[in-house]
This record gives C-alpha cells, structure tokens and sequence, in this order.
C-alpha cells in the first residue's frame, strides 16, 4: 500500500467530552478521512482533513436513491497504552461487499485500512480508557453526484468518522426484552438484508417504534416468505442455547453476516462447545422453552458485544429465559471478546491488530 | 392556510439551458422550498431561499440509517401561458404516507401544496414550453440529525427542488424491452415498497444495471414470496391489455400507488373500458401471448407517462408485444393524459390545478 494519505492539520481541537456524558455516537473527533470517486478518475484523493460539515447539492443523489453504505467497528486502548482494532480486516471486506449490492464502486481494501489505522494513531488521545468504552469507527459511502435520474451515481465520497463512546450497559450487563415481529419484514433473499446499507435500517424503525410502545427493547425478525424463520434481532445476530447445544440462524442472502457472529461461532468451536448454523423456527423455539431446553438466548453484534434475552414475545405468548437472568454461556462469552478486544487475554484466535 | 412562507431573494440568476439540453434532473432552478423539523418545535420556518447547497455534519442521520423519502409531479404551461399542476393533492398525500411508513413527521398537507404552488409561480420562467417538456417538482424530507444510533432522527428538512426536463422520448413514443428479474427482489409485503423512499431506488439499482448489460431497457419485478406474480416495472405501475379487457397488478403492500397508474385506471372506466386490478401471474400474461390474446403491454409513471413495451423477456422466453409497434390504447392513453396536463383537451375528471 503506497497511497499517500494528505494529512490537513487544524489548531481548532475540541474540548474532551466527560466519560459520564459519552452516551453512543454523539461527540465526534477532531478530524475525519475522506475520499472522493469520480467515474473518469476511479477512487482518489484520500485525505485527513478536520472534522467538518459536508457541502452538497440538495440534488446529491444520496438524498434520493439512498445509495449509502458503512460500516462500524470500534478501537480500544489497553491498560499498556497500546491501542487494538477488532478484527477490521472482515468491516473492510464487507465494505466492499455492501458497495457492489449496492451498485457502488469498490474500495481498495488496504487504502481502507490504512485510512482507519492512520486516523485512529492521529486520534488515539480520544480512545476512553474506562471499562466498557471505546472508540467507535464510522466508515462509510454515499453518492454525490448532483442528478435526479435514477441510475448509479457517477460520483461518491467515502468518509471515516470517529466517536467516543460510553459503555453500551450502564452499570452491567442486563437482560433485554424481544419482541417478535411477525407483520413488518426487514429483508428478503434477493433484496439487500445481508449487507449494511442505509435503507435497511430506515425500513426497521417502525418495527421497533411499535415494539418500544409495547415495552419491548428490541425486534425478532422474522423471515419474508414464511414469517416462521428467524433472521436477527434490531441491529444484531441472534444465537439460542437448547440443551447442550448453541443454534444460529443461517446466513441466507437477508441476514447481516454480523462480525460479533462470526466471532462468537468461532470461539464456541473453539471451546469446544457444540455450535451449528441452521434454518430455526420461532415455534421450535417456543416448543423448546415449553419442554424446559431453552436455556440462553442471546444477541450478538459490535455496539453491546454479547447482550443476553430475557423476554421473548411472540404472537399471545411471552416466555422468560433463564429466569430474565444473564445465562454463564452469554457471559463467558461477554468476558471472552471483551478480555480479547481490551489485550486482557491471550488472543487465541488472532482477532486484534495493534496501531 | 395561513401559513406564511418567507422569501429570500437572490440577485444572481442563472442562465437557462437550452432546450436540447434539457434531459432529466440535471439542471435547477433558482429558487428552493425549505422547511425545518425540530422534535420540540414541529416543523417550522417555511422558507423559499436561494438555491444552495445543503451544509451537513457527516453524521447527519439520512447518510447512515436512510430516513428520506420524496415525490415526483410536474408543471406544464399551457399554450395560453396558464400554468398546470397535475393532481398535485395525490402527491402530497402520498408524501405523508410515506413519511409516516418511515417514521418522518409527517407534514401540514396544506403548506406542502402551498409551498409547491408558490415556488412554481415564482419560478414559472423555468417552466420549458415545447412539446413533451416540463418543470419537475421534486419535494422530498431528509433526516439531518447528527447522530449514529438508529432510532428515528429528531430533526429534519424538508424541501423542494424545481428541475426543467425534456421530453423522454426523443422524438415520439418507442416501446421499450422489459426484463423479467426472477432473482433479486425489490419489495416485499410488511416491507417499505408501498411508499417512496430511497432506500427502495438504490436496492433497484444492481437488477437494473444487469437487464441493461443484456440489452433491456427495465427491470419487471416479481413478487418476493412467490417470485411467481407481477409488482411493477423499474420505476412506473404496469398495465397489460388481454383481448378487449386492461389489467393491472392490485396494490398489495409492496406496490408503489402511482399517480399515473390510478390516471390510467380511471380514464379507461370514463371511456367504457374494462379495467381490472388483480394478482397476475407472469405464467398466465405470457399464456395469453401464446393464445394470441395478448394485445397490449404498456407502463404508467410520472416520467414517461404512458411507456409502450414491445418486447418481454422471461427465463429463456423472448415474446414481442403487438409486432413491437405502439398499441392504439397506449397511445390513446399517451394522448388523454399529456393533453389533459397541457390544457389543450377538457379535463373532464378534474385533475389539473391551475397556479
């Protein structure tokens, strides 16, 4: 990689939000990557320059079409002072693989890492220290071309924000409540479920409006054909406990590949603990509480990490898990990737790359 | 409407292109509608400025998450100079029932039509007077909060952007060839498809990109479950005329409800034709082509109006439609509608609003 990235200094440095006030993605750092593509010129130009409002036309077809991707993964600082990426090398692929669902032209993945990794070494003052906290890494593209046709923009920028972030649990982890959604859809095969673009998450919030009014934290998906499936949670992938046994859903072109999925599948294997990926009926779910075999449900994604279900409901029905109680599997696994991420424990797996 | 909108006058206007140049969304005028949301305030402020760019905080909401939705109509000026909006109050509801699918505030339809009517007047000079042209309006909302967690946005614009545009036909009406997609989907019922967001354009876009690599002009999409029953063409409803009857896909939830479409519907039952909105299998329209009963294939929409189809491709069928010539009904549909907006034919269903 010898794309030179331009480095636009400011004396102009923001004042350090409190731990306290953190909160997720509110405050942002004092500068930011971009990157402009134009169809004759290809991906050009990257440059750090200070954090600064975009100035586009109210034609930029991002505002119309909502071809936008992004990503998100986070940065920690150990108790040495080092600072460590979570596995960023898998947010850079699906970037890309976000980018050609989506009609966007490709990245260089290494011009892409670099970027992430040169930002967050000019920011790492900005990394919290305190348990739980990190900073979270915002890349993303959006199309900027100034046209009302509807066709693929012949102009993008791709960005790389920074944010502090609290801990996800004030205080400690805590059960969440679900709520299955079986009349809104997020995703279909044949649609772009399975990648992180804009609209996918625009199409949730009504879902999650309705659930939130009826108390729940979060929405089941289900899947589009049958409404008998189970897809994700919210923004994050879901994994069951039955008797001895760890079951996810498939990836099946309308579920996010989540990172944290990938992450936990593998440390299970590892373990030794019996993990497959399977087609999973919310009805055997519900049959499996019913003869006393559900013992964790939990979700998985980059924001909570692990974050352990307490409640599901689902059509009359709502069944507690594990007495609302955090299961020692889910936490096991809380520790594991947190210990991992934070350069607290071995890192078995080769999951973190030092700046 | 007491709704006072104020207006900021520009000095600097631009010069108008020529006529040739037109095509679509490329040129804007110099005026814009801009009207803002706050979570304590409602929306407020009703504002025509200058046209301008947008000045946004990369972590504006609608660049992540997609909150964005928006209409399409035009302004016609008749031979006596009058100007003509065509069923403007169709648009404008259509706009919150978008809004409201997407958890946008919705807006005071009042001040919306209000709005486009004035910025219109103001902007009449813009309005291009030769056959098949027209001023675009383009209203649209955006969520420009800056914030990264995915919950409904607290703030928002909404705004309204004028753009003269030629004739989609260069010359007269040409059938179009239309690719039947049996792979990617674009809506599913419990989904966004019904309503006019952005996030529906861009999950278009990659089917589209490959029907044109294989010699068609759009994309026929199949319903998502069953990848078995007709939704609608790229970005117009669709129409097929069997012997002497008209049918056309029923709204089901993952249909756009185009204006057009319920145009078409309504002046074939002014004239006595029988028209029927219905599930229709691909099977059962390329069945009737091979009975010889298939008489005319033609698509409805803002942009081209009435668009003939003269050749459909389904798996490894090709079948063209009435020789590939232009069906008398399209043509007659062509004429009814394009005459009633330019205000040379009676409006007998009262649909044109005069600014």
């Amino acid at each position: 990689m010898n794309q030179v990235i331009e480095l636009v200094k400011t004396n102009a440095k923001k004042e350090k939000p409190s731990v306290e006030s953190l909160g997720f993605g509110k405050y942002f750092t004092d500068y930011m990557f971009v990157m402009d593509y134009q169809k004759d010129k290809g991906w050009h130009s990257p440059k750090i320059t200070p954090y600064e409002p975009l100035v586009l036309d109210p034609s930029s077809m991002v505002f119309h079409y909502g071809q936008a991707v992004f990503e998100g993964l986070k940065a920690y600082k150990t108790k040495e002072g080092k600072v460590l990426l979570f596995r960023p090398d898998k947010n850079v692929k699906r970037l890309n693989l976000s980018c050609d669902r989506m009609s966007i032209p490709t990245l260089d993945e290494d011009v892409v890492l670099e970027a992430i990794k040169q930002l967050v070494e000019l920011e790492k003052d900005w990394i919290p220290e305190e348990e739980g906290t990190s900073l979270y890494i915002r890349p993303f593209v959006i199309a900027t071309e100034p046209y009302l046709g509807v066709r693929p923009a012949g102009q993008y920028k791709f960005m790389i924000i920074l944010s502090p972030v609290g801990s996800y649990y004030s205080g400690q982890l805590s059960p969440t409540k679900i709520y299955v959604e079986d009349q809104y859809i997020r995703a279909v095969p044949g649609g772009v479920g399975y990648v992180k673009t804009s609209g996918n998450y625009a199409a949730s919030l009504k879902a999650q409006e309705e659930a939130e009014e009826q108390g729940y934290d979060q929405v089941l998906w289900l899947d589009a054909v049958e409404k008998k499936y189970i897809e994700e949670v919210g923004s994050m992938n879901i994994f069951f406990k039955v008797k001895g046994e760890v079951i996810t859903p498939k990836l099946n072109g309308s579920i996010l590949g989540g990172i944290t999925r990938d992450s936990v599948i593998q440390l299970l294997q590892h373990w030794g603990v019996p993990v497959r990926e399977e087609r999973i009926s919310v009805k055997d779910i519900f049959n499996a509480y019913h003869k006393g075999e559900l013992r964790e449900v939990f979700g998985a994604g980059t924001a909570a990490v692990i974050s352990p279900v307490g409640e599901l409901k689902w059509k009359d029905e709502q069944i507690i898990v594990n007495g609302n109680q955090i299961g020692d599997l889910s936490m096991r696994l809380y520790q594991a990737i947190t210990n991992i991420q934070l350069g607290k424990e071995e890192d078995v797996l080769n999951w973190t790359v030092e700046i």
